[in-house]
């Protein structure tokens, strides 16, 4: 793996976590920490129950995992704030490693305040970071700072707003974006409190992050632009998908002409701007 | 089981089968085989990938399930109809089982038009049945008859509308009410040409059929009723979930007093109305 | 209007306010003051501004309405609960009758905790009762009761809990069945401290309140049931609008009669159980 | 009005036309018209029923509206597409002027197939435009324009995917990014063939682009972004809305300066790139 990359996170929502079988997923998880080399991976590990979510966090800790992913579980009745936190102190029950709140209406249909965030974290201390991708997350990045100075935030949203949420103070971002190293570039100028330089590469390669964050078929564009780059050798999305039309390929082979960006060519991805 | 029933739907939307882990989905289908003995099982094997729901209806058919339900899966992007009919054609490949078609537009968020449910039974000839819950059920049982003559059509729904589906020529209902004799007495007074008689049961049993069918502790209702039937040891609901509180438990005795049903005394059930 | 009802409540939610023009607004707001002869009534105020729903509620009072109805609005952005509650304060300043809140996510998408509902009418003095309909309700109102207990509780949702809703304490229900009379009589006997009359009504009536109340096609059949029972003369729904198919309306013939109910014979209803 | 522009969309979703009383509409209505000085102004005539779209279209046109959007309405109870066919139909009956079909699933809650639109075309003549929101919508336009060529197809979604719009054939797009020159500039750069000048354009403003078209802060960024550029006075959201917060506003500032950007120097707005 590149150098150019802090740690992995895999079988989020984007992909195709749920869509694998259960001698997939094992595979996907050892072989993306034994790619890592020792740079931390995140492990998706939602569940609908307890018991299934701490299985699933138990599994990818003794498999290696850094740490785990886990959102909020599908809640029906009465008292849901109630059920949630419990829901995470039994999750992590006996869990050595960190939790990463997913915080993903869009998803999870579960609206995460501020002050639920901070219970769940009270109430289950291996809850130490959240990733952010309720909208708009700039607000929301400095909310969670400071009622919870103690919680790491990461960005997500394909890097769309990933200027904002590194200035509110987010400690960095986990996202798909198909060209990693960018918004490691980014993140690397911010820290360097070179916000010029984290401006002019996140505006270099915005048309390509929109472009790829599609609603439907950004999945299928990231792989497609994997597959450009050889880093795997079918851009398929597992069934049932819409396949890719020819014409999203086509605008596809221009942006990378216009942006001056030969996935062939990498690494080194480019030049810094 | 008793002989009250002409088999059982298992692993469906309602009750814990996405928070069941691998081993103990195996040992439900495994124990209600058994306990079927020989009565026909109908096993939920809806998962978000063809290969998934391939792979949950052959494993079902291994283990000697006489259906298997199938709800459309989470679709993106465009041409969604022909991905739909798709899905149902590949997954159902080497089956050689009956597919049951679930119409449950509340759980997979999917509405399906009649003359899609059409496109699908034409491709994929094990979809011969469809447990219909798209509301308001009763006109599009009178539909799905017109429309595809040859597909069997069950309720379900609690059993709210088993009346009107079974007079607009359902074949039956495939749902989770705790006293399933009653359903079956209905259905047998309809099939018997005693209307009379199958109104009288439906409207002697419905204040329990809606107080079991209530969202969001329908289940938790549901298992305190098997509980007192002596059928299951222990209510609890698989976390997350809110426990039932104490007056629901009080409202279920005062309601099953009222209707003069003792669950001890159980079978018979009841006297005929 | 028959003295068989304490009030009425128009313009709510699963009738046709939304489809009208301001005109044929005006005329249900006066025409129903006017046949209600004394009796109170409870006008719809929803709107999506805290001045239209100030205008509504402001016009509704100078037409002579006991109360106004309000819902919350759509909502959008953060800090969502402190928007909520400025929302009713400032809808309701000058306004001299009472704010009905009006508790309903399947229209609304907004859920009400009770701290939130204790919140607003902490500072929204006339936010002194609320119409539950956030399913199910029976635990929400003894909720409410306990947490908030000057506020008055009316169910909702078609009358299909109302047993349930009056044993934990509701006050009484505001709900759109075509037999209002039915709904008041459980109600009488409840609060005549005899629960098995007003369970024997509930359990009667039970089929057709049930049939009423289904997804898309209830507010037809009220209609229909109004016709009959020659309230209206004409039991046409707005466009745009599915007709009613025939065969609702002939189910709609067998439970009347099952029932042994003759709309045209009203009044009297009905002799008591 | 700047000569920048082909015409005005107002009264459209992302404003705030349901919050506004019906006073405040006409003056929206007349002031614009008048402000167009001649150029065409669609008016946004969605409304829950027949007679209230009929109603508001003809007062649009009344008041001079070359156009009308309307959306699907909200729909329930079976057979949805006849329905929603007639819909249009008997809206546009008697209409002089033309309609713009909203395709907008996120607010219309309706997914219009391309069958779908082409029927409402065939039945309804004065449909003869759709403003194509449905993501990812380029494969959208595309499949639109295949289907019904006649049919003119505008973009939207704050101009985010409008190169790939105009690449995909639509004649324009009607959105409200604050800065509608910019727009107009790559579009008129696509129509003279100059496909680098408006990815030019296109790409140097899209930071401002995706900042507008924030969920939830979107219509508070436009505002405040008009007061800026002396347009209004008064940045002010309607309530119930969260105000924009202060740290919104000065990543306003800083993008601004970043793309050199002074809104008190336009017009003209900038140099072409």
């Amino acid at each position: 793996m590149s150098t150019e990359i802090e740690g992995l996170l895999i079988l989020g929502v984007m992909g195709e976590a749920p869509k694998l079988l259960p001698d997939e997923r094992r595979a996907v998880i050892e072989t993306s920490i034994s790619a890592a080399a020792g740079k931390p991976v995140v492990v998706g590990a939602t569940h609908a129950s307890v018991a299934g979510t701490g299985a699933l966090a138990r599994s990818a800790e003794d498999a290696g995992a850094a740490a785990v992913m886990i959102a909020p579980p599908p809640l029906t009745g009465p008292t849901a704030d109630d059920v949630l936190v419990s829901f995470f102190t039994d999750s992590a029950e006996g869990l050595g490693i960190e939790i990463l709140l997913h915080d993903h209406p869009a998803s999870s249909r579960v609206v995460l305040a501020s002050e639920v965030v901070a219970r769940i974290a009270a109430a289950a201390p291996q809850v130490r970071s959240i990733k952010l991708e309720d909208l708009p997350t700039p607000p929301k990045v400095s909310r969670i700072r400071a009622d919870i100075p103690t919680m790491k935030v990461f960005g997500g949203s394909g890097g769309l707003f990933l200027l904002e949420e590194l200035a509110r103070g987010a400690n960095g971002t986990m996202t798909g974006f198909a060209f990693a190293e960018v918004l490691h570039e980014i993140w690397r100028a911010h820290r360097a409190g070179d916000a010029d330089a984290a401006a002019a590469t996140f505006f270099r390669f915005l048309p390509l992050i929109r472009f790829e964050f599609q609603e439907g078929i950004g999945l299928a564009i990231r792989k497609e632009l994997y597959v450009r780059r050889g880093l795997i050798d079918d851009a398929h999305v597992r069934a049932p998908a819409a396949p890719l039309d020819a014409e999203t390929s086509r605008e596809l082979d221009r942006l990378l002409e216009r942006l001056e960006l030969d996935p062939r060519a990498l690494p080194p991805l480019y030049a810094s701007a």
